[in-house]
């Protein structure tokens, strides 16, 4: 048996912020914790992930779906970022987790700025972007835990992983 | 605007399970949610995943980790499984929710045994199989929700995931 070499967390650096900025903004699709109203288990699935104008992460679900009755229930929810894809080791790929609010968006006008964006990131989308029972859910981060690796881990704040804006 | 033609949950049959099994067989790493015991947000990390002789789904975490003190404070647990790997849409290729009690491995010899195993499924983890802060944690499911590309929904029960032992 031997001792684990590595120090749990590191402290907060540009690279570390930068990195978990890019892991954001790059998202496409990661993985969402819920609380399950009926059970109070987290519950995790996969969803579409993009962000708004300002940089922060969202997500486009169906009332129909389960984790979108978990959100209208408790806002409480964590996002996971950071897919390997072809390539790479998926567990020493750099990869980022929020701990979030989820407001849905039910402002029209919000809604369609956000629409034009997500099918920008999102191409496949116009398959289902005018589904009535679709909508936008944004995220406010309280905290971010960003793995970079094999014992590269640090604590973030929301001011940590606030990118400036992006156009 | 346009109504979504797909219904939500389809009636669970035989396909259905055997999908769900394969994708738990298959698994090598996942997203697990976990309850924060600071704040009562869900929390969803990238773990490696595997399983033991049984089929059961199991993890290999560090102490040092938040979510190994959020399961200690808290068995209840989720696992996304089924990852697209190099090729396909994340959002259309099947993955499995499950929801599931979590337990620490304790018995030495059900350890040995496990490590064995797990070494087989995960030849990099001879790299840190011997650290003295990591254990094994193995999951009871409860509920699963298969997801088996867009608008093909099932929720299974403890029953209908279970697979055949496997040597």
């Amino acid at each position: 048996m031997a001792e684990n070499p590595n120090t749990p967390i590191r402290p907060t650096d540009d690279a570390a912020r930068a990195l978990a900025q890019s892991l954001i903004a790059a998202a496409r699709h990661g993985a969402l914790g819920v609380i399950d109203p009926a059970c109070g288990f987290p519950m995790v699935t996969r969803v579409a992930i993009g962000t708004d104008m300002a940089g922060a992460p969202l997500t486009f679900i169906s009332t129909l779906s389960a984790h979108t009755r978990a959100l209208t229930a408790d806002p409480r929810a964590s996002l996971l970022v950071g897919e390997p894809g072809a390539k790479g080791d998926p567990l020493t790929h750099p990869r980022l987790t929020l701990l979030a609010r989820a407001t849905q968006v039910t402002d029209g006008s919000d809604h369609d700025a956000l629409a034009a964006r997500w099918l920008d990131q999102h191409p496949k989308a116009k398959l289902y972007i005018g589904f009535t029972d679709f909508s936008f859910w944004r995220f406010a981060v309280t905290e971010a835990h960003l793995n970079g690796g094999f014992g590269r881990a640090f604590v973030l704040t929301a001011q940590d992983i606030a990118a400036p804006p992006m156009i």
